[in-house]
Protein backbone atom coordinates (compact mmCIF):
# COMPACT_ATOMS: atom_id res chain seq x y z
CA UNK A 1 0.00 0.00 0.00
CA UNK A 2 1.24 3.53 -0.35
CA UNK A 3 0.22 5.87 1.55
CA UNK A 4 -0.16 9.60 0.02
CA UNK A 5 -1.15 12.81 2.47
CA UNK A 6 -2.66 16.02 0.68
CA UNK A 7 -3.68 18.96 1.78
CA UNK A 8 -7.35 20.06 0.88
CA UNK A 9 -7.09 23.56 -0.94
CA UNK A 10 -9.53 26.23 -0.71
CA UNK A 11 -10.43 26.38 -4.15
CA UNK A 12 -10.86 22.68 -4.34
CA UNK A 13 -14.51 23.51 -1.84
CA UNK A 14 -17.40 24.55 -3.55
CA UNK A 15 -20.45 26.36 -2.72
CA UNK A 16 -21.76 23.51 -0.48
CA UNK A 17 -18.96 24.49 1.91
CA UNK A 18 -16.97 21.16 1.36
CA UNK A 19 -14.42 19.67 -1.40
CA UNK A 20 -16.44 19.15 -4.86
CA UNK A 21 -16.79 15.75 -6.25
CA UNK A 22 -14.23 16.40 -9.76
CA UNK A 23 -11.28 17.18 -6.85
CA UNK A 24 -11.63 13.30 -5.81
CA UNK A 25 -10.02 12.16 -9.31
CA UNK A 26 -7.50 14.45 -9.28
CA UNK A 27 -5.87 13.44 -5.88
CA UNK A 28 -6.03 9.87 -6.91
CA UNK A 29 -4.38 10.75 -10.11
CA UNK A 30 -1.91 12.20 -7.48
CA UNK A 31 -1.29 9.62 -5.20
CA UNK A 32 -0.75 7.19 -8.11
CA UNK A 33 2.86 8.81 -8.62
CA UNK A 34 4.49 6.30 -7.23
CA UNK A 35 2.91 3.64 -9.69
CA UNK A 36 3.66 5.88 -12.70
CA UNK A 37 6.95 5.50 -11.78
CA UNK A 38 7.45 2.00 -12.02
CA UNK A 39 6.64 2.50 -15.59
CA UNK A 40 8.77 5.92 -15.86
CA UNK A 41 11.25 6.05 -13.16
CA UNK A 42 12.50 9.20 -13.93
CA UNK A 43 9.15 10.54 -14.34
CA UNK A 44 9.75 11.94 -17.97
CA UNK A 45 6.74 12.67 -19.64
CA UNK A 46 7.83 12.53 -23.20
CA UNK A 47 8.47 8.81 -21.64
CA UNK A 48 5.25 8.12 -20.61
CA UNK A 49 3.39 4.32 -20.83
CA UNK A 50 0.40 4.32 -19.51
CA UNK A 51 -3.34 5.35 -20.55
CA UNK A 52 -6.36 5.07 -18.26
CA UNK A 53 -9.51 3.15 -19.90
CA UNK A 54 -11.89 3.91 -16.87
CA UNK A 55 -12.18 5.02 -13.16
CA UNK A 56 -15.01 4.66 -10.79
CA UNK A 57 -15.38 6.82 -7.59
CA UNK A 58 -17.45 6.34 -5.01
CA UNK A 59 -18.42 9.28 -2.17
CA UNK A 60 -19.34 7.98 1.59
CA UNK A 61 -19.22 11.37 3.47
CA UNK A 62 -18.29 14.69 2.80
CA UNK A 63 -14.52 15.75 2.54
CA UNK A 64 -13.85 19.36 4.37
CA UNK A 65 -10.98 22.09 3.77
CA UNK A 66 -8.82 22.89 6.63
CA UNK A 67 -7.87 19.09 7.75
CA UNK A 68 -5.45 16.70 5.81
CA UNK A 69 -6.32 14.02 3.71
CA UNK A 70 -4.91 10.35 3.64
CA UNK A 71 -5.05 8.35 0.51
CA UNK A 72 -4.05 4.82 0.67
CA UNK A 73 -3.30 3.28 -3.01
CA UNK A 74 -3.58 -0.65 -3.87
CA UNK A 75 -2.82 -2.79 -6.55
CA UNK A 76 -6.63 -4.17 -7.29
CA UNK A 77 -6.28 -6.97 -10.04
CA UNK A 78 -3.14 -7.71 -12.08
CA UNK A 79 -3.40 -8.52 -16.21
CA UNK A 80 -1.83 -9.13 -19.12
CA UNK A 81 -1.77 -5.68 -20.08
CA UNK A 82 -3.62 -3.76 -17.81
CA UNK A 83 -4.01 -3.27 -14.07
CA UNK A 84 -6.42 -2.24 -11.70
CA UNK A 85 -5.84 0.27 -8.61
CA UNK A 86 -7.83 0.54 -5.69
CA UNK A 87 -7.77 4.14 -3.94
CA UNK A 88 -9.01 5.57 -0.43
CA UNK A 89 -9.38 8.63 0.64
CA UNK A 90 -9.65 9.52 4.57
CA UNK A 91 -10.10 12.39 6.74
CA UNK A 92 -10.44 12.42 10.37
CA UNK A 93 -10.46 8.66 10.77
CA UNK A 94 -13.58 8.09 7.98
CA UNK A 95 -13.61 6.98 4.62
CA UNK A 96 -14.98 9.37 2.83
CA UNK A 97 -14.01 8.63 -0.41
CA UNK A 98 -13.12 5.43 -2.62
CA UNK A 99 -12.14 4.46 -6.26
CA UNK A 100 -11.09 2.16 -8.71
CA UNK A 101 -8.98 3.37 -11.77
CA UNK A 102 -7.76 0.64 -14.96
CA UNK A 103 -4.77 1.38 -16.01
CA UNK A 104 -3.18 -0.29 -19.60
CA UNK A 105 0.75 -0.40 -20.33
CA UNK A 106 1.16 1.40 -23.10
CA UNK A 107 3.15 2.49 -26.24
CA UNK A 108 2.21 6.04 -27.10
CA UNK A 109 4.04 5.90 -30.11
CA UNK A 110 2.95 2.71 -31.85
CA UNK A 111 -0.71 2.83 -30.01
CA UNK A 112 -1.03 -0.43 -28.65
CA UNK A 113 -1.16 -1.72 -25.47
CA UNK A 114 2.14 -3.76 -23.88
CA UNK A 115 2.31 -6.94 -21.81
CA UNK A 116 3.49 -5.78 -18.17
CA UNK A 117 7.17 -6.96 -17.46
CA UNK A 118 8.43 -9.19 -14.81
CA UNK A 119 9.86 -6.16 -13.03
CA UNK A 120 6.73 -4.15 -13.28
CA UNK A 121 4.81 -7.15 -12.24
CA UNK A 122 7.29 -7.64 -8.72
CA UNK A 123 6.81 -4.24 -7.75
CA UNK A 124 2.78 -4.25 -7.88
CA UNK A 125 2.47 -7.27 -5.89
CA UNK A 126 4.39 -5.66 -3.12
CA UNK A 127 1.41 -3.60 -3.03
CA UNK A 128 -1.22 -5.51 -3.69
CA UNK A 129 -5.11 -5.21 -1.84
CA UNK A 130 -5.62 -8.62 0.65
CA UNK A 131 -9.19 -9.57 0.42
CA UNK B 1 -31.67 14.33 -24.10
CA UNK B 2 -29.73 17.14 -23.25
CA UNK B 3 -26.57 18.43 -25.67
CA UNK B 4 -23.79 20.68 -24.53
CA UNK B 5 -21.08 22.26 -26.68
CA UNK B 6 -17.69 22.87 -24.79
CA UNK B 7 -14.88 24.11 -26.11
CA UNK B 8 -11.51 22.33 -24.60
CA UNK B 9 -9.08 24.70 -22.85
CA UNK B 10 -5.37 24.63 -23.19
CA UNK B 11 -4.78 24.20 -19.65
CA UNK B 12 -6.95 21.03 -19.91
CA UNK B 13 -4.34 19.09 -21.52
CA UNK B 14 -1.50 17.63 -19.97
CA UNK B 15 2.16 16.67 -20.73
CA UNK B 16 0.70 13.69 -22.95
CA UNK B 17 -0.66 16.19 -25.23
CA UNK B 18 -4.62 15.61 -25.28
CA UNK B 19 -7.29 16.87 -22.42
CA UNK B 20 -6.04 15.02 -19.12
CA UNK B 21 -8.81 12.21 -17.75
CA UNK B 22 -9.46 14.14 -14.66
CA UNK B 23 -11.46 16.64 -16.93
CA UNK B 24 -13.95 14.36 -18.13
CA UNK B 25 -16.22 14.44 -14.26
CA UNK B 26 -15.65 18.68 -14.75
CA UNK B 27 -17.52 18.44 -18.42
CA UNK B 28 -19.86 15.75 -17.28
CA UNK B 29 -20.49 18.07 -14.58
CA UNK B 30 -20.83 20.85 -16.39
CA UNK B 31 -23.52 19.51 -18.51
CA UNK B 32 -25.63 18.25 -15.98
CA UNK B 33 -26.53 22.16 -15.54
CA UNK B 34 -30.17 21.69 -16.89
CA UNK B 35 -30.33 18.54 -14.61
CA UNK B 36 -29.66 20.76 -11.47
CA UNK B 37 -32.27 23.49 -12.70
CA UNK B 38 -35.24 20.41 -12.17
CA UNK B 39 -34.41 20.55 -8.53
CA UNK B 40 -33.37 24.81 -8.28
CA UNK B 41 -34.47 26.11 -11.04
CA UNK B 42 -33.29 29.22 -9.92
CA UNK B 43 -29.65 27.74 -9.64
CA UNK B 44 -29.28 29.58 -5.62
CA UNK B 45 -26.74 27.61 -4.51
CA UNK B 46 -27.79 28.36 -1.14
CA UNK B 47 -30.59 25.88 -2.19
CA UNK B 48 -29.00 22.93 -3.68
CA UNK B 49 -30.98 19.90 -3.52
CA UNK B 50 -28.50 17.36 -4.72
CA UNK B 51 -25.36 14.83 -3.59
CA UNK B 52 -23.89 12.67 -5.50
CA UNK B 53 -23.26 9.02 -4.73
CA UNK B 54 -20.88 7.41 -7.55
CA UNK B 55 -19.57 8.23 -10.70
CA UNK B 56 -17.60 6.31 -13.61
CA UNK B 57 -15.84 7.40 -16.48
CA UNK B 58 -15.10 5.07 -19.32
CA UNK B 59 -12.56 6.71 -21.87
CA UNK B 60 -13.17 5.37 -25.90
CA UNK B 61 -10.47 7.45 -27.53
CA UNK B 62 -8.40 10.77 -27.22
CA UNK B 63 -10.04 14.27 -26.97
CA UNK B 64 -7.99 17.03 -28.26
CA UNK B 65 -7.87 20.91 -27.55
CA UNK B 66 -8.90 22.74 -30.51
CA UNK B 67 -11.93 20.81 -31.65
CA UNK B 68 -14.98 21.73 -29.78
CA UNK B 69 -17.01 18.57 -28.63
CA UNK B 70 -20.27 17.91 -27.54
CA UNK B 71 -21.82 16.40 -24.29
CA UNK B 72 -24.84 14.18 -24.47
CA UNK B 73 -26.89 13.65 -21.26
CA UNK B 74 -29.58 10.60 -20.57
CA UNK B 75 -31.87 10.11 -17.22
CA UNK B 76 -30.72 6.41 -17.94
CA UNK B 77 -32.72 5.11 -14.20
CA UNK B 78 -35.26 6.94 -11.94
CA UNK B 79 -35.23 4.97 -8.46
CA UNK B 80 -37.12 6.29 -5.47
CA UNK B 81 -34.98 9.01 -4.26
CA UNK B 82 -32.03 8.77 -6.85
CA UNK B 83 -31.07 8.54 -10.07
CA UNK B 84 -28.71 7.75 -13.12
CA UNK B 85 -27.61 10.01 -15.52
CA UNK B 86 -25.46 8.62 -18.75
CA UNK B 87 -23.18 10.75 -20.69
CA UNK B 88 -21.47 11.18 -23.84
CA UNK B 89 -18.47 12.77 -24.82
CA UNK B 90 -18.20 12.96 -28.69
CA UNK B 91 -15.58 15.03 -30.92
CA UNK B 92 -14.87 14.82 -34.61
CA UNK B 93 -17.72 11.77 -34.90
CA UNK B 94 -15.88 9.57 -32.51
CA UNK B 95 -17.54 8.87 -29.15
CA UNK B 96 -13.99 9.75 -26.87
CA UNK B 97 -15.84 8.91 -23.12
CA UNK B 98 -18.36 7.86 -21.92
CA UNK B 99 -20.27 7.89 -18.26
CA UNK B 100 -23.04 7.13 -15.21
CA UNK B 101 -23.45 9.37 -12.34
CA UNK B 102 -25.33 8.28 -9.54
CA UNK B 103 -27.16 11.29 -7.85
CA UNK B 104 -29.59 11.32 -4.73
CA UNK B 105 -32.66 14.06 -4.16
CA UNK B 106 -31.04 15.28 -1.10
CA UNK B 107 -32.11 17.52 1.95
CA UNK B 108 -28.63 19.26 3.15
CA UNK B 109 -29.84 20.99 6.22
CA UNK B 110 -31.23 17.62 7.01
CA UNK B 111 -28.95 15.45 5.90
CA UNK B 112 -31.30 13.20 4.50
CA UNK B 113 -32.35 12.11 1.01
CA UNK B 114 -35.97 12.74 -0.16
CA UNK B 115 -38.35 11.10 -2.67
CA UNK B 116 -38.11 12.42 -6.43
CA UNK B 117 -41.37 14.61 -6.94
CA UNK B 118 -43.76 14.61 -9.42
CA UNK B 119 -42.54 17.49 -11.35
CA UNK B 120 -39.16 16.39 -11.03
CA UNK B 121 -40.37 12.71 -12.61
CA UNK B 122 -41.93 14.12 -15.28
CA UNK B 123 -38.80 16.59 -16.20
CA UNK B 124 -36.37 13.17 -16.49
CA UNK B 125 -39.27 11.52 -18.46
CA UNK B 126 -38.33 13.75 -21.06
CA UNK B 127 -34.75 12.79 -21.15
CA UNK B 128 -34.70 9.32 -20.50
CA UNK B 129 -32.39 6.84 -22.33
CA UNK B 130 -33.69 4.96 -25.04
CA UNK B 131 -32.24 1.27 -24.91
CA UNK C 1 -12.38 43.15 -29.55
CA UNK C 2 -13.06 39.53 -28.98
CA UNK C 3 -15.98 38.25 -27.15
CA UNK C 4 -16.13 34.66 -25.80
CA UNK C 5 -19.25 33.66 -23.39
CA UNK C 6 -18.25 30.92 -20.95
CA UNK C 7 -20.88 29.19 -18.44
CA UNK C 8 -19.79 29.12 -14.96
CA UNK C 9 -19.33 25.63 -13.60
CA UNK C 10 -20.26 24.04 -10.32
CA UNK C 11 -17.29 23.23 -9.31
CA UNK C 12 -15.56 26.41 -9.97
CA UNK C 13 -17.43 27.99 -6.88
CA UNK C 14 -15.56 28.15 -3.56
CA UNK C 15 -17.32 27.81 0.05
CA UNK C 16 -17.68 31.40 -0.19
CA UNK C 17 -20.69 30.72 -2.45
CA UNK C 18 -18.95 32.47 -5.63
CA UNK C 19 -16.89 31.71 -8.31
CA UNK C 20 -12.84 31.28 -7.13
CA UNK C 21 -10.16 33.58 -7.69
CA UNK C 22 -7.96 31.03 -9.31
CA UNK C 23 -10.68 30.38 -11.85
CA UNK C 24 -10.35 33.95 -13.82
CA UNK C 25 -7.05 32.90 -15.20
CA UNK C 26 -8.57 30.03 -16.76
CA UNK C 27 -11.47 32.05 -18.34
CA UNK C 28 -8.91 34.41 -19.62
CA UNK C 29 -6.75 31.29 -21.30
CA UNK C 30 -9.84 30.09 -22.65
CA UNK C 31 -10.57 33.44 -24.43
CA UNK C 32 -7.58 34.41 -25.74
CA UNK C 33 -7.58 30.86 -28.21
CA UNK C 34 -8.32 33.20 -31.36
CA UNK C 35 -5.12 35.27 -30.93
CA UNK C 36 -3.38 31.57 -29.87
CA UNK C 37 -4.93 30.98 -33.54
CA UNK C 38 -2.76 34.10 -35.12
CA UNK C 39 0.17 31.81 -34.04
CA UNK C 40 -1.16 28.31 -34.94
CA UNK C 41 -3.64 28.79 -36.93
CA UNK C 42 -4.65 25.13 -36.92
CA UNK C 43 -4.56 24.79 -33.06
CA UNK C 44 -1.68 22.11 -33.40
CA UNK C 45 -0.24 21.48 -29.78
CA UNK C 46 3.07 20.77 -31.14
CA UNK C 47 3.35 23.76 -33.36
CA UNK C 48 2.95 26.23 -30.30
CA UNK C 49 4.60 29.79 -30.60
CA UNK C 50 3.69 31.37 -27.07
CA UNK C 51 5.02 31.97 -23.84
CA UNK C 52 3.47 33.69 -21.23
CA UNK C 53 5.67 35.97 -19.01
CA UNK C 54 3.15 37.43 -16.84
CA UNK C 55 -0.65 37.96 -15.39
CA UNK C 56 -2.41 40.14 -13.43
CA UNK C 57 -5.97 40.04 -12.61
CA UNK C 58 -7.99 42.71 -10.90
CA UNK C 59 -10.88 41.65 -9.07
CA UNK C 60 -14.19 44.09 -9.14
CA UNK C 61 -17.14 42.40 -7.97
CA UNK C 62 -18.11 38.60 -7.14
CA UNK C 63 -18.76 36.17 -10.27
CA UNK C 64 -21.72 34.02 -9.37
CA UNK C 65 -22.65 30.71 -10.76
CA UNK C 66 -26.06 30.51 -12.57
CA UNK C 67 -25.36 33.04 -15.21
CA UNK C 68 -23.15 33.34 -18.55
CA UNK C 69 -20.30 35.46 -18.78
CA UNK C 70 -18.92 37.75 -21.40
CA UNK C 71 -14.75 38.00 -21.58
CA UNK C 72 -13.86 40.79 -23.94
CA UNK C 73 -10.77 40.29 -24.99
CA UNK C 74 -8.03 42.99 -26.42
CA UNK C 75 -4.47 43.72 -27.85
CA UNK C 76 -3.34 46.31 -25.63
CA UNK C 77 -0.06 46.93 -25.95
CA UNK C 78 1.82 45.36 -28.86
CA UNK C 79 6.13 45.47 -28.64
CA UNK C 80 8.67 43.84 -30.80
CA UNK C 81 8.72 40.06 -30.01
CA UNK C 82 6.01 40.36 -27.02
CA UNK C 83 2.25 42.02 -26.58
CA UNK C 84 0.00 42.85 -23.96
CA UNK C 85 -3.80 41.37 -24.26
CA UNK C 86 -6.10 43.01 -21.87
CA UNK C 87 -9.29 41.02 -20.53
CA UNK C 88 -12.53 41.60 -18.91
CA UNK C 89 -15.36 39.46 -17.20
CA UNK C 90 -18.70 41.01 -17.61
CA UNK C 91 -21.75 39.28 -15.51
CA UNK C 92 -25.17 40.59 -15.47
CA UNK C 93 -23.95 44.53 -16.58
CA UNK C 94 -21.32 44.76 -13.90
CA UNK C 95 -17.36 44.22 -14.67
CA UNK C 96 -16.37 41.79 -12.32
CA UNK C 97 -12.79 41.58 -13.05
CA UNK C 98 -9.71 42.87 -15.38
CA UNK C 99 -6.46 41.84 -16.35
CA UNK C 100 -3.74 42.12 -18.32
CA UNK C 101 -1.33 39.08 -20.03
CA UNK C 102 2.05 39.74 -21.10
CA UNK C 103 2.65 36.98 -24.08
CA UNK C 104 6.27 36.12 -25.75
CA UNK C 105 6.58 35.07 -29.13
CA UNK C 106 8.84 32.15 -28.88
CA UNK C 107 10.55 29.14 -30.16
CA UNK C 108 9.70 26.47 -27.82
CA UNK C 109 13.25 24.32 -29.64
CA UNK C 110 15.02 26.69 -29.99
CA UNK C 111 14.42 28.36 -26.75
CA UNK C 112 14.59 32.41 -28.06
CA UNK C 113 12.09 34.94 -28.53
CA UNK C 114 10.83 35.98 -32.03
CA UNK C 115 9.69 39.40 -33.55
CA UNK C 116 6.58 39.60 -34.19
CA UNK C 117 5.54 38.85 -37.53
CA UNK C 118 3.53 41.34 -40.32
CA UNK C 119 0.35 38.88 -40.72
CA UNK C 120 0.54 38.50 -36.82
CA UNK C 121 0.70 42.40 -36.28
CA UNK C 122 -2.03 42.82 -38.92
CA UNK C 123 -4.26 40.85 -37.09
CA UNK C 124 -3.56 42.04 -33.72
CA UNK C 125 -4.16 45.72 -34.66
CA UNK C 126 -7.92 44.83 -35.62
CA UNK C 127 -8.24 44.29 -32.53
CA UNK C 128 -6.66 46.99 -30.34
CA UNK C 129 -7.98 48.77 -27.42
CA UNK C 130 -8.61 52.18 -28.24
CA UNK C 131 -7.93 54.18 -25.33
CA UNK D 1 8.49 33.52 5.79
CA UNK D 2 6.34 30.38 5.44
CA UNK D 3 7.57 27.19 3.63
CA UNK D 4 5.20 24.98 1.60
CA UNK D 5 6.54 21.56 -0.06
CA UNK D 6 3.79 21.18 -2.98
CA UNK D 7 4.48 17.71 -5.35
CA UNK D 8 3.51 19.14 -8.90
CA UNK D 9 0.48 16.79 -10.17
CA UNK D 10 0.61 14.96 -13.86
CA UNK D 11 -2.87 16.90 -14.62
CA UNK D 12 -1.25 20.15 -14.05
CA UNK D 13 0.93 19.78 -17.14
CA UNK D 14 0.05 21.34 -20.40
CA UNK D 15 0.67 19.75 -23.69
CA UNK D 16 3.62 22.17 -23.60
CA UNK D 17 5.21 19.59 -21.35
CA UNK D 18 5.38 21.31 -18.54
CA UNK D 19 3.38 23.38 -15.75
CA UNK D 20 0.45 24.93 -16.94
CA UNK D 21 0.79 29.09 -15.61
CA UNK D 22 -2.85 29.07 -14.42
CA UNK D 23 -1.86 26.49 -12.22
CA UNK D 24 0.65 28.65 -9.93
CA UNK D 25 -2.36 30.95 -8.77
CA UNK D 26 -3.82 27.72 -7.03
CA UNK D 27 -0.36 27.06 -5.39
CA UNK D 28 -0.12 30.35 -4.15
CA UNK D 29 -3.65 30.15 -2.82
CA UNK D 30 -2.83 26.58 -1.01
CA UNK D 31 0.46 28.18 0.34
CA UNK D 32 -1.35 31.34 1.84
CA UNK D 33 -3.34 28.57 4.21
CA UNK D 34 -1.06 29.72 7.37
CA UNK D 35 -2.64 33.62 6.48
CA UNK D 36 -5.80 32.51 6.28
CA UNK D 37 -5.46 31.33 10.11
CA UNK D 38 -4.26 34.39 11.37
CA UNK D 39 -7.95 35.54 10.17
CA UNK D 40 -9.50 32.06 10.89
CA UNK D 41 -7.41 29.98 13.09
CA UNK D 42 -9.88 26.99 12.95
CA UNK D 43 -10.18 27.31 8.82
CA UNK D 44 -14.13 27.40 9.27
CA UNK D 45 -15.17 28.31 5.65
CA UNK D 46 -18.71 29.52 6.85
CA UNK D 47 -16.56 32.39 9.19
CA UNK D 48 -14.24 33.44 5.95
CA UNK D 49 -12.86 37.16 6.92
CA UNK D 50 -10.89 37.29 3.48
CA UNK D 51 -11.47 39.04 0.22
CA UNK D 52 -8.67 38.93 -2.51
CA UNK D 53 -8.22 42.00 -4.86
CA UNK D 54 -5.87 41.43 -7.14
CA UNK D 55 -2.96 38.80 -8.15
CA UNK D 56 0.04 39.44 -10.42
CA UNK D 57 2.35 36.47 -11.46
CA UNK D 58 5.29 36.35 -13.45
CA UNK D 59 6.84 33.77 -14.48
CA UNK D 60 11.21 33.29 -14.62
CA UNK D 61 11.28 29.76 -15.55
CA UNK D 62 9.46 26.66 -16.75
CA UNK D 63 8.13 24.58 -14.00
CA UNK D 64 8.20 20.46 -14.32
CA UNK D 65 6.07 17.37 -13.27
CA UNK D 66 8.33 14.85 -11.32
CA UNK D 67 10.48 17.01 -9.06
CA UNK D 68 8.31 18.93 -5.77
CA UNK D 69 8.49 22.57 -5.24
CA UNK D 70 8.85 24.92 -2.46
CA UNK D 71 6.60 27.96 -2.15
CA UNK D 72 8.14 30.96 -0.01
CA UNK D 73 5.35 33.35 0.96
CA UNK D 74 6.23 36.47 2.95
CA UNK D 75 3.78 39.38 3.93
CA UNK D 76 5.48 42.50 1.81
CA UNK D 77 3.24 45.29 2.46
CA UNK D 78 1.08 46.32 5.73
CA UNK D 79 -2.27 48.87 5.75
CA UNK D 80 -5.00 49.58 7.32
CA UNK D 81 -7.37 47.02 6.09
CA UNK D 82 -5.33 45.38 3.41
CA UNK D 83 -2.23 43.46 2.71
CA UNK D 84 -0.01 41.97 0.08
CA UNK D 85 1.32 38.98 0.24
CA UNK D 86 4.69 38.45 -1.85
CA UNK D 87 5.33 34.45 -3.25
CA UNK D 88 8.00 32.60 -4.84
CA UNK D 89 8.29 29.01 -6.37
CA UNK D 90 11.06 27.28 -6.66
CA UNK D 91 12.34 24.28 -7.85
CA UNK D 92 15.74 22.39 -8.25
CA UNK D 93 18.03 25.56 -6.93
CA UNK D 94 15.73 27.87 -9.38
CA UNK D 95 12.85 30.24 -8.63
CA UNK D 96 10.39 29.53 -11.54
CA UNK D 97 7.60 31.69 -10.72
CA UNK D 98 6.57 34.80 -8.06
CA UNK D 99 3.83 37.02 -7.78
CA UNK D 100 2.14 39.34 -5.38
CA UNK D 101 -1.70 39.19 -3.94
CA UNK D 102 -3.36 41.94 -2.43
CA UNK D 103 -5.57 40.93 0.09
CA UNK D 104 -8.32 42.65 2.43
CA UNK D 105 -9.63 41.68 5.61
CA UNK D 106 -13.20 41.78 5.10
CA UNK D 107 -16.57 41.63 6.69
CA UNK D 108 -18.45 38.95 3.67
CA UNK D 109 -22.03 39.70 6.17
CA UNK D 110 -21.68 43.32 6.50
CA UNK D 111 -19.56 43.56 2.66
CA UNK D 112 -17.57 45.94 4.00
CA UNK D 113 -13.35 46.00 4.84
CA UNK D 114 -12.21 45.27 8.74
CA UNK D 115 -9.00 47.00 10.01
CA UNK D 116 -6.65 44.67 10.61
CA UNK D 117 -6.47 44.12 14.63
CA UNK D 118 -3.24 43.90 16.31
CA UNK D 119 -3.58 40.29 16.74
CA UNK D 120 -3.35 39.75 12.99
CA UNK D 121 -0.48 42.84 12.93
CA UNK D 122 1.49 41.08 15.83
CA UNK D 123 1.72 37.50 13.42
CA UNK D 124 2.22 39.49 10.45
CA UNK D 125 5.23 41.04 11.32
CA UNK D 126 6.80 37.82 11.79
CA UNK D 127 6.90 37.27 8.21
CA UNK D 128 7.64 40.28 6.83
CA UNK D 129 9.49 40.30 3.50
CA UNK D 130 13.20 41.83 4.11
CA UNK D 131 14.10 44.59 1.94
Amino acid sequence: MFNNVITPRFLETDALGHINNTVLPTWFEAARDPIFRFFTPDMDVKNWKLMLATFTVNFHAETHYGVDVEIKTYISRIGNSSFDVYQECWQSGHKTASGTTTMVHYCHKEKSSQPLTESILEQMKQHLLQS
